[in-house]
């Protein structure tokens, strides 16, 4: 067949891919992956094959296998969670004549994908000529609905592109649908293999629905499909059920004009509770709505609901098409990871992949939910209402560890932790403050009073309690908190981590604010003055070390006294480092995966001066060799901050362009949801320089050489604000919304419907910090397409 | 039945059990194992049943099993070793008219089991009547042959004590012997249920070979037996053999007054290398070689060798039996595990359990070695060949650790590493500087050249290039080794561990020292002048951490500064701790599960000063829980240098009688061959003050107030050296060989033929110092039974 081009193309609004590329469609599947937060579907074809890894996924459905221990231990987790691919209702099969499509045979002179970031739809054509040279034009175009959550609905279209055809189109439901474990131990895959027990099945008309329970996990899932049908006479249709398939078949013979155009609409819930009758009642209610509503009406829906929010979240830069893209890309994803997860977690890949088995992490808390919170700040709350939701189990993993108040999973579906390597696990507790922190930012950006007395101050209350037993005063004064992990996994069980420490001061201090506030509140979860008095009185004497010699803060006591990383003798082919060197040599040495003091000075930017933030940004530049998601993102912020405003906007691009660039080798898996979401991050923290430490919300804007104007818009206190920025000013404008009052650098401004424009102050370039060799972020020269992937054979 | 009385009886030469107690038969089989260090064979009755856990072994004769990890990382063993139930031979079945005896049914009026030291062999007595009231005798005695390697004999007789009746025995080589898996995984169950694989078969007359093979590690193993009857006329016999199973029938009338003697030669051999036919052959050989001998002169042979260890090895206390019988109890399991390894490992267990798998550790470098230096040197160097008989595999690991030198396993039964919990494995590098430091002692006891030129220098330099490849010079001068794990395992991946520290400046510096008495072997190993060095600037500027503040040693740094554990709300239930508390607690705060700085100043005493000695020793003693067998050893021997002598008799009380009243409550899966080394090691370093240093031989001996005379013979120089002491003086000469320079405290005396008699200074009781509530060693009145196990509920 002869080979039409294939890749992205650079397009504002849309994400667009011509051509085939079958070694390409795993990872594609994932960038084009539709969801609400509640739905997830990967964007496989419909004919289901040529595919990569199908994928259906539900917040919160998942199942359970044990975790093996060659050498146990107590408080090791002893049942792991991985989503589960439930049943399929994405696939439609075609026979054109008796010749399946399959794209892997035959011709296709033209066939693009486009998921349109205002549509939110994703849509495909195709023309493809069968081996016997049958000529057809394939139209589909798919919505997981914003507004109806339990909706999905697809729009397929065949059309003869020179005679009549006889057409059979197969529109299916399929469980137990059969992928390859990406795992090594046999009795995970065993629980994975085929992980739905057929519970009920029904088929009638158009209709077809099946109810399956997983197997240890004990969840059960209805799916239900109904459809529309639109083309030519002597149409011949048939619906069949068994336990794992409802397929209807639809056989017609179109001319040479006609076309055969099928509408699926596709109805899913999930319960641990709910009966057969109830969850079946559920999706035929959602197939009733849907059919209601109508697919133009499903349409219309999802665009008034995007409309809206980019007209919150929008972010504008000028003269870079590329990372214009990727930025709408990147919010675009973070949306639909959050959009409808309503108290459910959100996972590190979304609802895009079985990437990290579907668990959820504090990079939601700490990097989804920020952004979240400034554009769809409702988002922000379910999420954190999931957390609250599992706060018994995370009473009671504290319990079992031996301390107070919660200790919150490391990795979970359901709230139970699932990491089944405690020093990169258990030991990372600063999830709680992370925790803590996104709720003090929701508060702090939303004055949401209801949220704060139903969840807000338990959860500060709980993970304060954390904190006082986990620390303890020592005999030099210090509030020390020992042996617990920082955010860089390229370190463990560390003593007094500065990142840990100051989350964990914030947590204390807005446990007592929040307390304070609401005495009644602070009454009924048992706290005191005198609890109060001590959260305060740890707070002021965190310990935070710092290492006077060399005059830049240690990441944890002592790490600016190990051996630096050999970078040197370390190939490029040697990345990233835990695949090619053990643990106990990366955590003995001066050599950094992530950002963690550097994330630190954003959370905590006020706990430093910015000539600590550059001494030390200098400092950990040299030890980072970003072999994680998390990172680039907060250097973007960080450098622009301390004035590397070029190595900003490349530290930028990498984090937008992760998954569309595969930067890590993995989005076949899914998209990296924390480094999306820093993309928003590292352009309105970073170029934008918005913080609101102590919820004064200040922007300290300045922009890289190469680009000349950004503009973004955001939500604070239920205002609409618009910035829009360039090399030498900033405009400032309330769209929707009471006034604002904030800081740009250091004059007070009260923002309304009329721009107010003011100066940038002038600034001395300052000499780029140097990278480990090899480690440098690609060079972004504005306005084109970037030069590819960082590491040499990506 | 009546209850005939149970439990161990005093006996200064043997260890005496009476009755039978079948809930008590699991542990008894442990401490009534036979061994000669190349075949261990458990204390079970001959007849099979009731029984605890049947074990026949052999050392270094493993299956392989997967290491499940839920996380996997880097450099993470993926196969564990598991020792093998290899064929049995022990099992000697007895039909009474056509009652098997079975000591559950009917009535046994008398039953005894004798392990004899001096003769090295097990007894046993049993006065059976059956179900039917016929009343026989049973006696038994069966050896692991010292002198002959591969040989097990076991002489049976049984004897009708009213009227003739008929006696049918069974005499089995039996494989594949069915066992409760200890374990949960079910991969590694599958694995040993039943691992034998059968090749060949073979019967004839009285004799009978099985060979089988291992399935995953493809060890083949071969067993026989043959047998010597002497009885009645009219005996009828048959032999029988299939895969896993061959068997002697023995049938016979035998009247009141006479007996049905049979004696049961066993050969056994293994090999990873060796053929089918020359295994058989090897096995027939040791057959033959054992019936030349025959009964009389293997116990003649086996009488021989003890009375030669036990001149070299005996020791004496006056006035406490129970204590004089665990002293040699442990002695000759010690000797057991050591006497005929020959290029093996020393198994933590020895050969008398499955514990830990069968894998060696440290401890038998540090502790088992150290006794048999003294008592029995051939065993200690056969330990250290075999180490240096893996060099190759710790020189591999070392590599794949991204280190130079040799990275000795954690524990292993053929040198591959099969840690699966890296924090207490991999990173306890300990383990090179005690094989070094084991080698350094051997060759200061022995002055073996021979041995220094083929494997000692070699195994010196190769973890002296370990140590410099783990540790850097910091900025401020010091040689600093971060992040590895010392001896306590409640705390882990620590910088600059003292004891790993000091330990690694003896690596070197005897590596250093080696490598000048031999310039030539220095020259093969390609070590110059300059590494010689470094390794000694290395050594000089060892960083050793000490808290001004405190005036002790931290463990390890910042140790003393963490919170100290809350040992008063900690209960004695919830010892171990590490079964009911979580790793990452333990790590972070100050609780000792064993010696760790303690004993560091017993190995390298020569650091310290008396006065930090002291003071030391009473921090840590209030730290340290001794949730190890490894630890009350090491606390007598300091706890006696620092002048706390009735505390060291309590401690040498606890290691001694650490299995004989189960104190760890495991001694069903095998006898602590660490802290039984250790029993001698607390009464001759302990209250003999016995050191060796830069090989000076010293003594300052002191007894405790309870104690009026101790006695002990050790080896040095290949003099045999007999040391007498009680309160006031002590008394030295040579037994056989050469005389000796020592020094009785600080006064340098030659010991020849005569006795030297030299005082022993009066000293002030200093106050006793605190263990954790409910940690007190069992206080040791002299002169009577110890009050029971140490923990309540044992």
């Amino acid at each position: 067949m002869t080979e039409v081009p294939h890749g992205y193309e650079s397009a504002p609004w849309q994400l667009l891919w011509r051509g085939l590329a079958v070694d390409q469609l795993q990872r594609t599947e994932s960038t084009f992956a539709l969801s609400n937060g509640h739905i997830g579907m990967r964007g496989t074809l419909e004919e289901a094959e040529p595919r990569g890894l199908p994928g259906t996924y539900l917040n919160g459905f998942y199942e359970e296998h044990p975790l093996p221990y060659a050498e146990a231990g107590y408080g090791y987790p002893e049942a792991g969670q991985t989503v589960v691919n439930v049943t399929d209702g994405k696939i439609i099969r075609l026979l054109v004549e008796d010749e399946p499509l399959d794209m892997r045979y035959g011709h296709a002179t033209a066939h693009h994908r486009v998921l349109d970031f205002r549509s939110g739809t994703l849509r495909r054509e195709t023309e493809w000529t069968s081996p016997t040279g049958r000529r057809v034009r394939v139209s589909s175009e798919r919505l997981v609905s914003f507004t109806q959550r339990a909706v999905a609905a697809i729009r397929y279209e065949v059309e003869p592109l020179d005679d009549d055809v006889q057409l059979v189109a197969q529109s299916d439901l399929l469980a137990n649908e059969p992928i390859e474990a990406d795992t090594g131990d046999p009795r995970v895959a065993a629980a994975l293999e085929a992980p739905l027990q057929s519970e009920y099945m029904k088929a009638e008309g158009y209709r077809a629905v099946l109810v399956h329970r997983t197997k240890r996990s004990g969840l059960r899932v209805a799916a239900a499909m109904d459809h529309e049908l639109d083309t030519c006479d002597g149409l011949r249709t048939d619906i069949a059920v068994e336990e794992d398939l409802a397929r209807l078949t639809v056989a017609v013979d179109v001319p040479k004009g006609r076309k055969l155009r099928l509408t699926k609409f596709l109805g899913y819930g999930w319960s641990a509770q709910r009966s057969i009758p109830a969850l079946r009642a559920q999706v035929d209610a959602a197939l009733a709505g849907a059919l209601q509503t109508g697919w133009e009406g499903l349409l219309a829906e999802q665009r008034e609901f995007l409309d809206h929010f980019w007209s919150t979240a929008d972010v504008e830069i000028d003269g870079d098409p590329e990372l214009q893209q990727a930025l709408r890309f990147a919010l675009f994803h973070v949306l639909q990871a959050g959009a409808r997860g309503e108290s459910r977690a959100i996972p590190g890949k979304g609802l895009t992949g079985p990437g990290y088995d579907g668990h959820a992490f504090w990079d939601s808390d700490s990097f989804v939910l920020q952004t979240l919170t400034y554009t769809l700040p409702d988002t922000a709350r379910d999420a954190l209402r999931w957390r609250h939701s599992t706060l018994d189990k995370a009473k009671a993993r504290a319990h079992q560890l031996g301390l107070r108040g919660a200790a919150f999973p490391w990795r979970s579906i359901n709230g139970d932790e699932c990491s089944a390597y405690w020093p990169a696990g258990t030991a990372a507790f600063h999830v709680n403050a992370d925790i803590a922190d996104a709720v003090a930012r929701y508060l702090a950006a939303t004055h949401d009073r209801d949220f704060e007395r139903q969840h807000g101050t338990e959860l500060l209350v709980e993970t304060a309690r954390l904190w006082m037993s986990l620390g303890h005063h020592d005999p030099h004064g210090g509030f020390r908190i020992d042996g617990v992990t920082g955010p860089d996994e390229y370190s463990a069980v560390v003593d007094n981590n500065v990142y840990t420490n100051l989350m964990a001061q914030r947590n204390l201090q807005e446990a007592a604010d929040s307390c304070e506030r609401h005495p009644d509140l602070a009454a009924m979860l048992d706290v005191g003055t005198e609890e109060i008095s001590a959260w305060r009185e740890a707070a002021r004497k965190m310990l935070v070390p710092y290492d006077e010699l060399l005059e830049v803060h240690p990441q944890s006591e002592r790490f600016t006294e190990h051996a630096r990383w050999d970078f040197a003798n370390t190939s490029s082919s040697d990345y990233p480092l835990l695949l090619h060197f053990p643990y106990f040599d990366l955590y003995r040495k001066q050599v950094v995966k992530q950002a963690d003091l550097v994330l630190a000075m954003h959370l905590r930017g006020d706990a430093f001066s910015l000539e600590q933030k550059q001494r030390n940004f200098v400092y950990y530049e040299a030890l980072t060799v970003r072999d994680s998601s998390l990172s680039a993102a907060t250097q973007a912020v960080l450098a622009a901050e301390c004035g590397h405003l070029d190595l900003a906007y490349d530290y930028l691009g990498e984090a937008a362009l992760i998954d569309l660039h595969d930067l890590h080798h993995n989005v076949r898996n899914g998209l990296h949801m924390a480094s999306l979401a820093g993309a928003w991050l590292a352009l309105v923290a970073g170029f934008g320089g918005m913080r609101d430490h102590g919820g004064n919300l200040t922007f300290r804007p300045r922009l890289p050489s190469a680009v000349d104007r950004i503009a973004f818009r955001m939500c604070f206190l239920g205002s609409q604000l618009a910035v829009e920025i360039d090399q030498d000013k900033a405009g400032y404008r309330i769209v929707h919304g009471d006034p604002l009052d904030i800081r740009h650098y250091d004059t007070p401004v009260t923002v309304a419907e009329d721009t107010v424009t003011l100066p940038v102050p002038a600034f001395a370039p300052l000499p780029r910090p140097t990278q480990p060799p090899g480690r440098e972020p690609a060079r972004r020269k504005g306005g084109g397409h970037a030069p590819g992937p960082i590491w040499p054979g990506a």
